[in-house]
Parts: structure tokens; C-alpha cells; sequence
């Protein structure tokens, strides 16, 4: 299974102890003898930190993805320093060992699945906030951390870390930087990549470097520390990360507008974001379009699949619903605005909320889209289209054709603001060809996001998941480009092995 | 006085017509005898495009910083299309040639400074802005469109692009993407790099790569077009960038507050940029600092070196002055607030400006700020140190330090918001002793920023000026892995060699 092209009884061949530089890259497809390994790990870690009994190990071998091969991991470790994980990068290059490093395992990709023979490489012990700054509006923290924990203790200092994924109250930072993650507030916040100043990345033959900056401005030199940012713990592993935080924002209100069609309610997301629709009110002010902290769109089949759940009322007739929120001085008066848009696009009814309390019930609806979706046929496959905004209509449309083309049912969640899609195609993983229905249908909404000028991941990654599209997008040179890449940080190719490429 | 070795006479011996791979680095001490090399431009550039009379190649030699060698350029090649440049690269590549890529040669580091023999590649005549969607929020441009340009261009869509270096009025997108510049702006709306989607770059070898996206999320592989963000035309010569837009802010309103000295200055940044002096006012909304869109402090030299110039009336007492500005729906609110903040710091006096014309009189003074220091002694050598916030009065301290002990004048404008200091050295040319002098304090103040925390550059870049600090900086690891990524792209060191390193 796994894309390390690893016969399982080599690993008991001893090959890894005798290598040397000259097989690097065979010694990569035969791991080390488990015992040296084991036992060159624990002569720089506790005991506690290295586990080696079959059964956990095993529960360390996948992330959240669907139809990601996983191999069967040698040995987990959980090193609670950076010194413990400059011991393990340094064993794993003198054995020649692949080193999975994994967060939470919250991904959507497969980023996270380990190989057979490999040391997953934990960093959830890793979990201190070690410094937040007010006035450099920074925090810095080691790779584990949850982000929930972060959002939560930097609000206390009236600050903002934006990233929000769907799973922040379990995912970690360090998982985060690993995937560039976005969330529900990148239409006006931006994504992960936008929050990281700087890291200290052990790299693979364990030294320690520091990229990046804990100044709000910095030039000095190529910037490391984006090209870590989304990486995939294919380059180093992130052991300590400098955010840039906000002010904390006002409390956002909502607002949910429903259409009798998709392409309405995609009509009404062009004219909040671009500037035809907008009013040159306010004293000549603001000509340029709205800024919503948030701008979703949720389609037919999940808003029925969140009904059937949930009976949340949701009118059966709703072919689309918008949700956009506010967060700014005065965001009755956005909204007012925006719902106008909203009717004028088509709205059959345009919701307000007055305050907080009816924001999260509005909200509630999208929260529970996953949850539903999973429910209609047992198992979902996520996917995460973004095309330009837009083309959003052209997008859902042509989903809509894949779904009727497969036979399946696909609902559709939106980052509508970024043009970011969530098809999920819904299907019983026990039915043969219903899977290779799901299977196929993936390929060629893929396919679809760039004939619209878009790209094949938003926020999720590639991982193993979608590998074989990566070069689709990015083309030979660039290919070529980024293995090379690669190649300088991780010479022996025991970084996360098969993800990416 | 080339940082490339290269014997002038040896230009004239022959040597790189006859290069093999064998003798790359070699071959790119020894440059192509200067008519080789102009032929073979010629066989696929128009004749206008390539300009040889040494008074006009000596016209390109130099950017606009102090203290920073530059060589003959054999030949100025001016394309005007992707084909030109490819053409120009693979020519570069046969012969081992040296090229320079530039912009308008506004930078402050030397960074497009010419190389003896070197084709210097002026990017200038690719000036089409190709594209302005204001639904996706992004112009497409090629790299030699002025700044100015380009924002008043986006602003007729009621778009917003905020970079905004000082010599926004000449310098081009190409160049600031070279150098990641930033602004006024920055404090608000971050730098350059801020705003790069992605990029059609051509690579040392003369292939065409594009990087990046044009969606407003994308994170399918390394993020390369970060990487070329900032590496001042070492990597490959960027043809074509994707801009992200805002929508147009409203207008700024400006305040002015005087300080009796500049650490009251330094403290009343980090209140308005703090939580601690924030009320919980608005329905307990915003209670995490303020967000103004320009913060700047000029300090005692610079205000009287403004004086000096222009009579502005400043009082002559003021030992710093701070500028604030707010682009918020109610701006006079924003400035009532902060206006308060500075009187709890200490302030004198607070001139709050009532009308976009009191604004643009007030941020004048900032404005002739370099223009007065270089009438001080006619010449000024500018740094560009950037410290965490919270570090600034620190630095201030130290920089008056400074120019006490070298018996110098030092004038320090600050974009205090971000902690990027410009102290700017103001010394006579012609006084060996005080331009030693001069050169000396450059390297302390670097020194001084970076036991602050801060970083040697927050926006100018390295190129020559600062190479050698760049690796006290970053450190021997970030060195080596930095010099292994210019290698990737560029393995025969033709680009813009003897910059950054």
C-alpha cells in the first residue's frame, strides 16, 4: 500500500545499519532492521516517547483523507524538545529511514499517512505557547499546539490568530503550517500563510535552522519560511513558529439570503465582491467593494441533507443559500447593504441577524455540513476546488454535470468569497462501483477547476491524494523546479516520502 | 570595482565563446568578448533593443544606493516581450554571460548595480498592465509598470493596490517585487509580497516557468512564487505578475502629535499599537489595538532639517513627531482615540486634521523628510533596520548613541507602526574621514537591530550594500541552504551574481 516501494520483509534484512551515502536512495526503499532503529532512538529519547506496540502504532498510520494508501509504521515517536527531534532526524539519516511527521492528523490528503518501515514523528507533545506579545502582536509557539488553544488564549490578550480550519478545535499548528490551512475567515483574513513570521525547522539530517522574522517587516535574504509553509513536512519539521496576530475584531453578524438557484446566489457573491453593485454612499466613501469576514455558500443537497438531520427548517424550495458576515464598526449597515445586493441578484428571502445569538444559529446550518453530508450515504470524499471567484457559477454548474454523469450524489459547501469549493461526494464505501464512481468524479472536478483557471487544492494540500494532478497544474519546468527544491533540504529523500510528487 | 572578479581585458580575450559546462564558473570571471555576445543578442532582439555606446550602458550602472560598487555593463538589452527575455537567457547561458536584471534602479542596496561585462536586462519596456478584474480582485501586469501607475489605473476600478514605496511615482512592480518593498502603507496593509500571486518567471536557462495562482487561495506545491518575492533578480526574471487588489479604502484622515522626546514618541506607538490603552468602548467591541493605515515618526534631526527646507513651522522644541492616519468609516473617532493615547504618552501637542487637504499638508513634512536630509551635508547614506515595535525606542536610543560617538548627524525617519527604522546618515561626500565615518555607523546601527531582535533589512533589500551582515543574520545553516536554492535556479551563477551572498 504504501508509496514508498517498501517489500515489508526487507525491513528485517539489516539493510539501513550498513548504508552509506553512495545507496541513499536504495537504503530509503529498505528500512532499517526495527530493533537498531528502536533502539538508536532511545538512546536520546525517554522511554514514553517511543512507541513500538503494533496495535497504537497502527492507529498513527492515516490521516481523515479517503482512498490514501497507508503503510504500517516501525515505530511512533513524541518528543517533547527540539533536541529530542534533532535525535530522531539525526538517526533516521544515519539508518536511512523515512520520518512521517504528522499534527493531529486532522488532513484531508493523506499528507499525513505514514509508510511502511517509517518513524511517525508526533510533534503533539509539542503543545507550549511559549510568548504572547501584545505589542509586537506576535506568539510564538511550538508545532503542537492546538489551534483552538492558541485562538482562545491570544483573545484573552484582546488578539486575533485568524486561521480557522473546520477541525481548529483539535488540529495543530504545526499541522496548519504543514497544509497552509484556511478556514471560514480567509475571505477577509487570508490563510495560515499569511500568519507565519518566522520558524525553527529541524532539517533532515538534524540541524537546526531559523528562517523568517518576529518583526512585522523583513527582507533579509530568500524567505525560507513561506517555502516551509504548505510543504508537507517534505523540506524539515517545524519546531517552533512565529504568528503574527490582530486585534481582536468585533463580534461578526450574520446574514442568510436564499435563491431559487445556484447561479443567483453565485450572481449575488460577484456583486458583494466586486464593484459594480456597490453604493458610492457614505460621503464617497468605500467605492470598492464589500469586505465580509465571511462569505459561504451552501447548495441544494447539503442544505437538504442538513434538514434531514438537523430539521432545521430550511425551505424545501432553496436551490442555494448564501451566508456573509460582518465584522466590522457597524455591521448592521454592511448587511443592509449586502442584502440589497442579495435582492437584487435574485434573494427569496434575505435573513439579518440582530445579534450574536442568531448569528451562530445561522451559522449552525453550515457548521453541520459535513456531518450531513456524511450521513446520506456513510462516507463522504471531501474534495477543494478554488477557482477564481468569478467563474463560482461556472464551477457549480459544471459539478452538477459530474453528478448526473456518475450517478452520484455530490453536495457542495463554499468559501464562496475565495471561490474555494467543497464538492463532497457522498457514497457507500461497500458498493464496488459506486467508490469508482466517487473515484472517478474527483478526477474530473479536478479537472474542471483548471479549465476555469483555478487550482486543484485551496487549503487541504496535495499530499497523496492528489499527487498525479499536481503536475497537471504546475507543469514540467515547475515540477522539475520544486523536486530540486526538495532535493537540497532533503538529499536522501526520507522527509515524508511519496506526498507531494 | 565589480563584485564579479572579472578582469576588464579579459573581456577581450575570448574566453566565453568557447565555455563548456565544464568551466561554468570560470567561464562567468572570464565574459564573452563583448561583440560575440552582441551578435547573438541582435539574431533575436530589434536593433533598438539593445543599446552598446558605453556612455548609455554607464547610464544603467548604478541604482541609487550610497557606498556600493558597480561595473561596465558590455551591453543594455531592452526587451519588450516574454520572447525577448527567453532570447537574452539562453544567450546568457551559452556564453556564461553575467546579467542584471532592473527595474528603475531606485533601490537602495546596489541590488541591480551592473557587473563588469554583464547584460544588464531593463525590464522597462514590458509596461502593459494586462489585465484589471475587479470580481477576482487582480491585475495582471508585466514587470515594468510604474507603481504609480498601476494604482491609479486600479483606482478608476475602485480597486486598491496598496504598496506604496516612497518612489512609488518612478519605481517599477517588477522592482519591487525584486526587493519585497514596502511603504506608508505597510503598517495596514502589509508589503509587496503581500499582494504576489503568482508569476511567469524566466529561468536562468531561458525557460519559461509559472508560479502560483490567480484564485484567491492555492496551495498546490511549494510556494515558489514567495521565494522569488524578494530575491532580487538571483533566481529568475519575473515577466508577468498576478496582483491581488483591495477595494478602495476611504479616504485617509491624518493626525500629527509632538513629543518632547522621542522615547514618549516610541511609547505612545506601542499604546496605539498595544492592548493595554484601548478602551472597551463601541458595545465592547475592538478592544484589541488600533489599526491605523500609516504610522510614522519623524525624530528632532529630520524635523529640523525640514524646517530648514521648507519653513514649515515646525516648533524647534519638538524632539519627535508621530504621524497617524485612519482609512476606517469613521476616521475622526479613530483619531479622537489615539489622539488621547498620545496625550497619555506624553504627547505636546495633537493636530488632528480635518479634511483630506489638512491630511496630504500634514503628511508633507514627512514626505520631504530625505530631500531635507540630503541638503543637510549633501549627502545621505539611508538604512532600513527593522526592530519589533516594542524594541523601537530602544533603537532610537541607540542610533542617537551612535551619532554621538562617530561624531556624525543622523536623522531617523521610522515607520514606527511596523519598527522599520530609516536612519539616514548625513555626512560630505568629499571628507574621507567623515564618509568613513559614515560607513562605520551603518554597520553599528545593523549591529544594534539585530541585538534588538530586528532584522538588517525590513524593505530596501541586501544586495550589495548589506551581503556580508546577510549571513550574521540568518547564520552559517540558513546560508548554506539559501546558496543551495540559488543553485537550483540559477547552477552556472549567471543571475545577478555577487548580490544577497
Amino acid at each position: 500500500m504504501s508509496r514508498i516501494e517498501a517489500p515489508r520483509d526487507a525491513a528485517g534484512a539489516g539493510a539501513g545499519a550498513a548504508a552509506t551515502d553512495a545507496d541513499a536512495a536504495a537504503a530509503v526503499r529498505a528500512p532499517a532492521l526495527p530493533g537498531t532503529l528502536v533502539d538508536r532512538l532511545l538512546t536520546g529519547l525517554p522511554a514514553d516517547a517511543v512507541l513500538t506496540d503494533p496495535d497504537v502504532t497502527a492507529s498513527y498510520a492515516h490521516d481523515m483523507a479517503s482512498f490514501c494508501p497507508a503503510g504500517a509504521p516501525a515505530v511512533v515517536v513524541l518528543p517533547r524538545t527540539v533536541e529530542d527531534v534533532q535525535h530522531v532526524m539525526r538517526t533516521a539519516t544515519e539508518l536511512r529511514v523515512p520520518v512521517v511527521p504528522q499534527g493531529a492528523r486532522t488532513g484531508l490528503s493523506g499528507g499525513a499517512n505514514a509508510t511502511d518501515g517509517c518513524v511517525v514523528l508526533s510533534l503533539t507533545r509539542m503543545d507550549r505557547i511559549l510568548e504572547i506579545d501584545p505589542v509586537d502582536r506576535v506568539a510564538v509557539v511550538e508545532p503542537g499546539v492546538v489551534n483552538a488553544t492558541l485562538s482562545r488564549a491570544v483573545n484573552e490578550h484582546g488578539l486575533y490568530y485568524p486561521p480557522d480550519p473546520s477541525s481548529w478545535e483539535t488540529c495543530t499548528i504545526g499541522g496548519n503550517i504543514g497544509t497552509a490551512s484556511g478556514g471560514l475567515c480567509c475571505v477577509k483574513y487570508g490563510v495560515t500563510a499569511e500568519y507565519v513570521l518566522g520558524l525553527d525547522v529541524v532539517l533532515a539530517d538534524g540541524r537546526l535552522m531559523s528562517t523568517g522574522r518576529r518583526t512585522a517587516k523583513g527582507v533579509a535574504g530568500y524567505d525560507l519560511t513561506r517555502l516551509f509553509v504548505g510543504s508537507e513536512g517534505s523540506l524539515g519539521i517545524v519546531v517552533r513558529a512565529v504568528l503574527a496576530l490582530r486585534p481582536k475584531p468585533p463580534e461578526q453578524l450574520v446574514l442568510a439570503a436564499e435563491f431559487a438557484s445556484a447561479s443567483a446566489a453565485c450572481d449575488a457573491v460577484c456583486r458583494i465582491m466586486g464593484t459594480e453593485g456597490r453604493e458610492a454612499g457614505g460621503a464617497g466613501r468605500g467605492e470598492g467593494g464589500h469586505v465580509p469576514s465571511l462569505l459561504e455558500l451552501m447548495d441544494r443537497t447539503t442544505l437538504r441533507a442538513v434538514n434531514d438531520l438537523a430539521r432545521m427548517g430550511l425551505p424545501e424550495t432553496t436551490e442555494a443559500l448564501l451566508l456573509v458576515a460582518f465584522d466590522t464598526a457597524d455591521p448592521a449597515a454592511d448587511l443592509a447593504a449586502v442584502g440589497a445586493l442579495c435582492e437584487a441578484a435574485g434573494a427569496t428571502r434575505v435573513v439579518p441577524a440582530d445579534d450574536a445569538a442568531e448569528s451562530a444559529l445561522l451559522l449552525q446550518a453550515r457548521r453541520l455540513s459535513l456531518t450531513a453530508l456524511e450521513a446520506v450515504k456513510g462516507t463522504t470524499m471531501i474534495d477543494d476546488v478554488c477557482v477564481p471567484r468569478s467563474r463560482l457559477g461556472d464551477m457549480l454548474e459544471g459539478i452538477e454535470r459530474v453528478a448526473a454523469e456518475y450517478d452520484l450524489t455530490i453536495g457542495v459547501c463554499a468559501h464562496a468569497g475565495d471561490g474555494n469549493t467543497h464538492p463532497t461526494v457522498c457514497f457507500d464505501a461497500r458498493d464496488p462501483d459506486e467508490s469508482r464512481r466517487a473515484r472517478a468524479s474527483f478526477d474530473e472536478i479536478m479537472a474542471l477547476g483548471l479549465e476555469l483557471g483555478g487550482t486543484i487544492t485551496g487549503e487541504h494540500g496535495v499530499g497523496v491524494l492528489k499527487k498525479e494532478w499536481l503536475a497537471r497544474e504546475i507543469g514540467p519546468v515547475g515540477l522539475e523546479m520544486q523536486r530540486a527544491v526538495k532535493g537540497v533540504f532533503d538529499p536522501l529523500g526520507i522527509l515524508n516520502p511519496g506526498k507531494l510528487f
